[in-house]
């Protein structure tokens, strides 16, 4: 293979990737009985609530550290019902597409050093934010399947 | 942003990324009992060893379909021990680093219809091939927690 070949992702097509496993995440937090969003696990790990909130806590952070060099962002305090989660939720999705246009041209090549610790070009960063999501939401679908519940379609993106 | 902007993931890069992954799974397969390998799940949902071998029948039979556009290829037979999907696993990981520089100059961009029913861009498929990987594998995270057993780091993709 010629060392020219490229794999070249547009950005719009990642925030569309990212969006699309977002809106899977949304339906599995939905899925869930309120009191076991916040309660019930597995093996002794964390209530899905708990790993909806980590996902909160990288994503708009991560875009103002990326756009502004600035990591000291941290994301919104644990809600306390499945309905406020839903809100942050949704109000981060909204936040990502706003934020997402002002990452400047040429910035996803770059390497930097993410909240002072992790270093990686940002492609690399966007793309750790994805897989987390990706690992820990197929946490989720087991609990809910230990629930008795069926999980929404991983494939259906929509 | 530019419309010129883009994300551009080397060939060389996206392999990488995709071995990390399964490095991962590969010592997630290792750290089961053998017979929870083959027996274990929660919530009614498929033991390790079959998801591991739905890897299997994705990863080098789409690999050929993107080469040869042959998209006949099924992937091995499921194993009877956890020493017998070990070497599976090991001579996939040779063969995807075998098969990868074959991947015609141009190829990761173009569309196709993957095995005759998902149409998407290259690389886009294999794209989903590593997140469906990184969904299933969280799967097993929850198995191994459920059995006692401490995982393999997430982020070590060494």
């Amino acid at each position: 293979m010629s060392s020219t070949a490229q794999v070249v992702i547009t950005p719009d097509a990642l925030l569309e990737h990212w969006q699309g496993h977002r809106r899977v995440t949304r339906r599995l937090i939905d899925a869930f009985p309120e009191d076991k969003l916040f309660t019930f696990s597995v093996g002794g790990m964390r209530p899905f609530s708990e790993l909806a909130m980590e996902f909160l806590k990288m994503s708009v952070p991560t875009l103002n550290g990326i756009i502004s060099k600035d990591w000291s962002s941290t994301g919104p305090a644990a809600p306390k019902t499945k309905a406020e989660l839903l809100r942050l939720w949704d109000a981060d999705t909204a936040e990502i597409n706003r934020l997402w246009p002002t990452i400047p041209q040429g910035r996803f090549q770059e390497r930097d050093v993410a909240f002072g610790q992790w270093e990686m070009p940002i492609y690399g960063l966007l793309w750790y934010i994805i897989d987390n999501e990706i690992h820990h939401r197929g946490q989720g679908f087991v609990y809910l399947r230990a629930l008795g519940i069926e999980p929404p379609p991983f494939y259906d993106r929509s």
